[in-house]
């Protein structure tokens, strides 16, 4: 596994296995040297694990980076609390096997002056992007620029971070970065809470507490399967049982369309997929997760 | 030369190209079959071949782009009215010799529920942005789509529009897109007035009268040349100079560090380029021109 701290040198190195891939035009791609690529922020757990597993199932080249973005953490959220366990991240990564680490420090990625960023208004200002203004402008940024320098033909992401899916897959598309967004299950602990860097945060009470998210989610699933239709009602009865946890603070609780975001009244004239996201604090620790329905 | 309506057809030949460039790791990319790129709007005239002769100096496979960006234009802006010479265009570029010419729909590039872009912020605020809102964000984000689809290893933009190649080069360094960005001088008239699909615009009497946007850039010059150093005693001569055109309105002139596009009051001291810019209205007709001064 080569560990690899600069741009130049990342960008070259994917540049030639990319080059690789085909070396003369009759001789078209045969998927052959292709690059996976897993964005992180390290504190590898066994969420980001499935991630590298399915990337390696899809591509030859495997890369993953290690990079806690500042962009995309608001003035009084926990920048400099996220965890960092870079040495253990390192030897997990070893015993896993990929290719290539990628791990920039802050000045490589935004040297000083810098002053470009990526936005997508629409599906921003919901859901996260509401709580967490400039939030997805910094997490567009640092994936558009990491897939410029990976040159990825496939990257993995988590959908416990629907929201963030979802919105790269747009900037994929609408930039024309020709990248393949595979997105996987979220990956729980045996109790049913969402794997997250940030669970380390949580408290012994909160993180028994916080069992609840997965519990309300399944509540709203098994309504709708039931016959519900009145997300009114359906949320009423995912606030209620939140509320029953001492620590648990709502931040947000949303059922939306699936592809566009958009908050949904009634479930009657639903074609596509649902999307219901919540975002629960607890103590200091702001817990998201989600289900996708189909109705 | 190819003409190409469809981004998927234009990225898989702009792909195959560059598959070629080198065949394996062994055979370092010599150059051959890099790909040169010259985005326009159309309308072409001596300015433009100045940018395509100069790519294909540079590079192997010529791609010149004609797109009348409708996210550059403001809501009163000239977008409807912009010239266009689609088929006297393409007879022109048949002539000087270019491989594709991509020539994409609006639906295209934008298709419906497109809602990704790219800002720069600090330089896109000040000259031309301050003027025309959005407009840098238009610039961007077309420059940065078209940069995915073509993949390009060179790309030449004018002097003419001294911001844009600044904000260019910029974002490119900032989101690692790595193409090299050359920029040419300013290709004017005999009389000194810059080249711009915009002049058909300007009446016999505004056209006579535009000239005096060259003359004042070459005045603000020679008092710069000649020891004047109070940048508010320069631009008060030029607005005196261009205010004695009947039809001319001033919408700014402006005398920026050239790297960092901020107004100086005193020229005392300085160490890097001035950028001497102005925008003034003929009639209904928005004119630019600007030179670079070393002091």
């Amino acid at each position: 596994m080569r560990i690899i701290k600069k741009v130049s040198e990342m960008k070259a190195l994917c540049t030639e296995i990319k080059l690789k891939q085909s070396g003369t035009s009759k001789a078209p791609a045969k998927k052959s040297n292709s690059i996976g690529f897993v964005p992180t922020m390290g504190a590898l757990h066994q969420g980001h694990i499935s991630l590298i597993e399915t990337v390696k199932l899809h591509s030859d080249f495997i890369v993953v980076s290690i990079f806690v973005n500042p962009l995309q953490f608001g003035v009084a959220e926990d920048l400099n609390a996220y965890p960092r366990n870079i040495e253990i991240d390192i030897e997990l990564l070893k015993s896993i096997g990929i290719d290539a680490l990628f791990i920039p420090d802050t000045e490589e990625i935004y040297p000083e002056g810098y002053n470009t960023y990526i936005e997508l208004p629409n599906l921003s200002n919901v859901l996260c992007g509401k709580s967490r203004a400039g939030h997805f402008r910094g997490v567009c940024t640092i994936v558009c620029k990491l897939f410029n320098i990976v040159i990825p033909d496939i990257a993995v992401f988590g959908e416990k971070d629907a929201q963030q899916a979802i919105i790269i897959k747009k900037m994929v598309a609408d930039l024309n970065l020709g990248v393949k967004i595979i997105t996987i299950p979220t990956v729980r602990e045996p109790d049913g809470l969402a794997m997250s860097s940030r669970n380390v945060y949580l408290s012994p009470q909160e993180r028994k507490e916080a069992t609840i998210l997965y519990q309300s989610l399944q509540m709203a699933k098994n309504l709708i399967t039931n016959g519900e239709r009145d997300t009114r009602k359906i949320k009423a009865q995912m606030h209620a049982l939140i509320s029953s946890s001492q620590t648990a603070k709502i931040d947000y609780i949303e059922i939306v369309r699936k592809n566009t975001l958009v908050s949904l009244d009634t479930l009657d004239t639903l074609s596509s997929e649902l999307l219901i996201a919540i975002a629960v604090w607890f103590g200091k620790t702001r817990l998201i997760d989600n289900i996708t329905v189909s109705c």
